[in-house]
């Protein structure tokens, strides 16, 4: 903080449990890596590199040292974990984790179809060795997973060892957990957050009406991902009440 | 220039007092700043540090100094103005921008409510020591100015000693004087514009559909602000007629 | 590729004379372009230098040299070329792509009328000392031309010796080869595709639903153009099938 603004909302420290950012890297190269940290790297938790990108990036070593070094947690994004698991390449997929020295790894069934009890295997093997974050929900604009199924899934890839749930929403932000304009579907955030713990689940949330909605009905700490590298800082701002979409939320006595 | 095209529209140089371009920074680090003045600073009159911003890059210091170095005069966002004044802050609101060595300062009211008089006495008191950009209009979609009021806002604030008035319509350019699609309001455009001098007026124009109307409808001089860093130039294209929308106006025999 | 995945789909080799991919620089900095190579040459084939961007920016010598030394074809935009030829200065166009050691030029027509004769000449003569790249379209949205029109200029542009010909989308990717929405105009397309060697054509595709449709429907090396440079990575990873929407598709026994 460059000037201590009283009666902010309080933030955890790094490394954080809760209230954790999530940015996506479609495929940074070393030297934006390097500006990326140099000023987010405090509001930063986590980075995915998106999708397969992660094959296609020269200097990914360089890359990855630069987010370590930085106290910022990068992993895969799923989609590459199920190009693997889709030509049955599951070693070569741990493989491909332990010659980057990667700590988190993603696991999710968003493109391919993977029988849940075998999701749930992955995610069980995978978390004695890294730590899981796994993917609930579809990419695929209409294919309806019912509320139910959501919830039951978000419980056991916990209870199987995932460390946070992930909900789906693209970087375009329109499936998942929103509908095709990018607005909430109310009713099924309602009904995950009244059967788990919300520190347990982070919602990709890449439009900035989607973050503000978080943040006013969820709270400044809620965990966010999906954001866009140029947006990590803004929004910082909205869980801060430092923008004017929250300013008047967070002050002790707002009119 | 790197080749003497001629017919091309006039520019001020710098420093300008209209031709203006304000850019918004939303939190870009030290080296981004660095790779944006080298490309763009004699394209750019202002950078807007936008909303809270400032509070939270690291290296802020090092940051203005590179904006003042390139000859480009960077300010605090209204919103921070905000946030200090509804806490009760003014003096240390004052102490943050001298720390910084501010020169520049914005006075908004678009989310909290200040009593008109207040906002002129804060201008007035400002004026004394810095230059004083005022902000017009609300970021609230539904709150609705009559474009009496505007007019008689914007000329109270330069006869309190502001430099420049902004007219509203946030990041996004779907506000004040924009329609929610982001169509121009012309009724209220059209009345500022009888009712003051255009060169005192600086238009938040975020989208370049917005950008070309000022262009064609106030001429290539016109002052324009919240521009994203990748589209300063892009906006010098389409005031000196060097991109498609506007090839044809400044012309001096167009067909 | 950091890891050899199997059963990807081939790319041929750079330099390419299909499946480019064209990045639309619309006015970086040196530094700017150092950090995009670094991370994209390998995946970047031509460089348009956005409308009259070229005119503006500092240090043009230096960014030309960055691209040309990782092997990133770099040419001015066709409205470059428009803005001379309104002014009659032909020779002075000529002038200046040789004191900056231009190899490649786009000829265009998106905004100024020329006859048809007249471009054919333009192309005719600048391809005995450049590669041309002549662009079919107009950038006015209710400007309609013909099928049969679109299909015999791109024929007569290749005959009169375009390397490529462009189809026209803007920036914006809502003209031209699409409609206002930014949906494929399927007759159009379908049209060309028959009358024309694809390898000849390349595509404006801005938007990801556009490079999507074209990777689907004309095959992962297909060559597309106006892509943003943060999406020339996420590109490659629709063109390989590495990214959710096309990961079923490219491989050898897709469900």
């Amino acid at each position: 903080m460059n000037f201590e603004l009283p009666n902010l909302p309080q933030r955890p420290e790094k490394p954080r449990q809760y209230g954790l950012t999530m940015m996506m890297d479609k495929g940074m190269s070393v030297r934006e890596a390097e500006n990326f940290v140099e000023g987010n790297a405090p509001y930063t938790d986590l980075v995915k590199l998106g999708f397969g990108t992660s094959l296609l990036v020269p200097s990914l070593e360089a890359k990855l040292n630069i987010y370590r070094e930085a106290g910022v947690h990068a992993y895969f994004g799923g989609t590459l974990f199920e190009a693997f698991i889709i030509r049955g390449l599951f070693d070569e997929f741990r493989r491909y984790l332990d010659r980057y020295g990667m700590e988190y790894v993603e696991v999710s069934d968003g493109t391919i179809s993977i029988p849940h009890e075998d999701k749930l295997k992955y995610i069980e093997e995978l978390s004695k060795e890294y730590i899981v974050v796994s993917e609930v929900g579809s990419k695929v604009a209409n294919k309806v997973i019912p509320n139910t199924q959501w919830i039951s899934m978000m419980k056991t890839e916990l209870e199987a060892g995932a460390w946070k749930v992930i909900a789906e929403a693209r970087e375009s932000g329109t499936t998942g957990i929103y509908n095709k304009d990018g607005s909430a579907n109310l009713q099924l955030i309602e009904d995950i957050r009244t059967h788990l713990d919300a520190s347990n689940i982070l919602w990709e949330a890449p439009q900035k009406p989607q973050q503000v909605w978080f943040i006013k009905h969820f709270g400044h700490n809620v965990n966010l991902g999906n954001i866009a590298p140029s947006e990590v800082i803004p929004l910082e701002t909205l869980r801060l009440g430092l923008r004017g979409d929250t300013l008047l939320d967070f002050l002790p006595d707002a009119e």
